[in-house]
């Protein structure tokens, strides 16, 4: 790497900040998928005005810049591909700077882990409802980078719901602030919702505004008990259409039950073909007990065998900790999983499980299915031994024909991890020429260069 | 104009379908505002194809289009300024095309008035709650172009928040389809909320799918009166506060409640400051009774004067029939209104309704203060008399004013009218330059020739 750059980003950010040694350099080059790839440096701001001054420095040297959270994306949107360029990690611009109870809003620097975000806010009452499974390690702006989702969005929506505002360095190093504490606003163009699961390809998030609810008083949680996986979907839509809206209403499959069973030990029914756990929440006790009482009483009209009502916060806690440990559960099964995001019209639950196990019929590999129902949005995760050559073919393989059958059903390649490197080659069939091209031409508006996340969701 | 271009028009439209006695252009050089400007041709396409036909030969000719839907906008965005080009005018694309009852989706032309397209989906217990006051003779591709709001927009969000794909007809014709029947998407870049609220500088709009939700079954309603105007902006807040989110909470003060009582004699009480219209909804009767009782327990609280519950549909029917009522009603108070659509933090409200009190005393004109208080969207109107020039200099001086003095409180230009030709000259103070250099950078991206809605929006 040039060693004018390197003396210039040491001399913005001081040396602790500036990383490139070869453990270094390493330790940056995953992120929560197989991918990697190494950056010639990482960077580690601690300033907007930083920030602005490293793409500056990217720019005038023609450097890629990969913006990074906490590196627990699913998409590889984080990993430097092709190789090389600088790493800005945002880890230590996690300050929260302003929780406003009147305006019920936050504003943060990108780096704040969102489990963290959500601690502080419901301290004092009020709630940041989206809630990735990677909450606990991931950043509040990767989540907006990625506009992450997670099971209570089927009631609340996801990230893009909440932003308001954005504070973004451009590709060329000049700073934006989008938005602001208004519910309502439609002068110009939405640039949050622009920026918004950009994946970091049109500007560097450095600080959220976010829009807060005030904290549900009342929960309630319902584990369902299907003898038949298309019963289970079924009622998915049934509940729905009287009416309730759950704040989550998850599925899980008898592979996957049963992966969480064996490593957590907590009672779960294994001898079914799937569950469904049913929250409902909100501020009036009645009408959260009301709901759930309804959403169990379809269940069973849908043939579930039973429901179990959670009857206190352990027994609901239980319920949610068998939910997510569902992906690490999994490890205990098979050495390598490769977890998918498709989201399928609602409708096409049933028909996208029946073609989702033909697949794994015809490779004979186990794909577990599990996610967010209530959202159509499902987590394919095949297992499989990424060290025997002709399973690591297969499970690629099964990659394209997981997204060929949500395409089919007229589902698309991601609810909530992106595209990343890993969905770039399908990105064609799910949206076409036009819709690519029309997207190229953003990108070559506001990073005219290249520079910002290269290699990344546009096919090569 | 070009006999050339106006051959190939009736070629591809038919005789009837295209528009240019003196007659027809002059009907067509007006909407909801007080500018005009008279277009060359104006064509009145019933295809998405058409549309494309009619683009590219506009592109070819290097003619603007401005799309049009029943022209009640309240920024200008539909009128041809510079004047000429081509009046795309999409109220024959009227028809629904169909709607899915498993995805509680709805597929219609541009051209659908939007109450039609609700009436039709409540007829199957399905929902789509944005309700600007248009709606009765108003678009969905028009809402979509503005993304509009309404009252029941507090609970339910807007236009946009409904948006889940749209067929679009870009500047050089081609056909550009976006979004699907599924929840969550984050494969790409966010068009569907790029082209809604571009007010049809970025594509023309054909063809929406929205999202429904189920109807909800019951519905109370309450009309709290204030002695003080800021004892009721502040009861907003505290209603909010408490955990309760209405479907509509709605400001109007002391002028335009007298305006309605003179036209309607609905036995308004005249002597208060201000009154809250406060509506809950909900699938379950007890908790909406609950809700609206306990706002009410709440106005009472922060110093209402006296909260009436309507008792039947006839007496909410009633309030709502006020609420409506307004804008025609100021019209009998002086010849001209001039209506804005500011929006400002919520906890702002208190003091920029004092500003706007300031404002008025100024310039000895009134300036009536209602809309949707829960989002912090006022509608504040300036009364005068158009044909006195002195009043109509006051009146341009106080817009100006008006937007000042949202700006000053962190508020913005419009929350549901759009920027078309007359907010622009204060777009850049409430952006900035940056932000619209960026906004103008996109136009470019997707509208190289400036054919699309051109003079709209951004600044000269």
């Amino acid at each position: 790497m040039d060693s004018h750059l390197m003396d210039a980003l040491v001399k913005t950010l001081g040396k602790a900040n500036v990383l490139n040694t070869p453990e270094d350099l390493a330790v940056y080059s995953y992120d929560g998928t197989f991918v990697e790839g190494q950056p010639d440096v990482v960077v580690l701001p601690e300033t907007t005005e930083q920030v602005s001054q490293i793409v500056r420095l990217a720019a005038d040297a023609r450097m890629a810049i990969v913006p990074r959270g906490m590196g627990s994306g699913l998409a590889a949107g984080s990993v430097p591909i092709p190789t090389g360029g600088i790493i800005l990690c945002l880890t230590r611009m996690n300050h929260i700077l302003e929780i406003d109870t009147e305006n019920t809003t936050v504003r943060a620097e990108a780096g704040v882990v969102t489990a963290d975000l959500q601690t502080a806010v419901e301290k004092i009452g009020l709630f940041y409802p989206p809630d990735p499974s990677s909450i606990r390690h991931s950043t509040i702006g990767g989540n907006v980078a990625c506009n992450a989702g997670g099971p209570r969005c089927l009631k609340y929506g996801v990230t893009g719901d909440y932003v308001l505002g954005l504070t973004v360095v451009l590709a060329d190093g000049r700073i934006l602030k989008t938005g602001g504490k208004v519910i309502k606003d439609v002068t110009g163009y939405d640039l949050n919702g622009l920026f918004t699961g950009s994946e970091g390809t049109l500007g560097v998030v450095t600080e959220v505004l976010l829009r807060l609810i005030t904290k549900p008083r009342y929960t309630r949680t319902a584990l369902a008990e299907f003898l038949s996986l298309s019963g289970a979907s079924q009622t998915v839509n049934a509940i729905l259409k009287a009416g309730i809206v759950p704040a989550s209403l998850e599925l899980m499959d008898q592979t996957a039950i049963m992966c969480i069973e064996e490593a957590m030990h907590l009672g779960l029914q294994t001898d079914v073909e799937a569950s469904l756990i049913i929250e409902t929440d909100g501020t009036d006790q009645q009408t959260v007990t009301r709901e759930v009482d309804t959403a169990a009483r379809i269940c069973l009209d849908c043939g579930a065998r039973s429901v179990k009502m959670a009857q206190n916060e352990a027994e609901r806690s239980n319920l949610w900790k068998a939910r997510r440990s569902v992906s690490p559960a999994l490890a205990r099964k098979a050495p390598n999983k490769l977890g998918e995001d498709i989201t399928v019209p609602r409708s096409a639950i049933p028909e996208v499980v029946q073609r989702l196990r033909s697949i794994s019929a015809k490779y004979d590999l186990p794909v577990v299915i599990f996610g967010h129902a209530g959202d159509g949005n499902l987590h394919p995760n095949i297992l499989f031994d990424k060290r025997q050559p002709e399973q690591w073919a297969k499970a690629e393989q099964m990659v394209a024909e997981i997204f060929g059958a949500s395409l089919a059903v007229g589902g698309t390649l991601s609810g909530e991890h992106g595209v990343g490197v890993l969905k770039r080659p399908y990105l064609e069939r799910a949206l076409g020429s036009l819709s690519i091209e029309i997207q190229r031409n953003i990108k070559h508006a506001l990073d005219p260069l290249n520079i910002l996340n290269p290699g990344k969701m546009f096919p090569d």
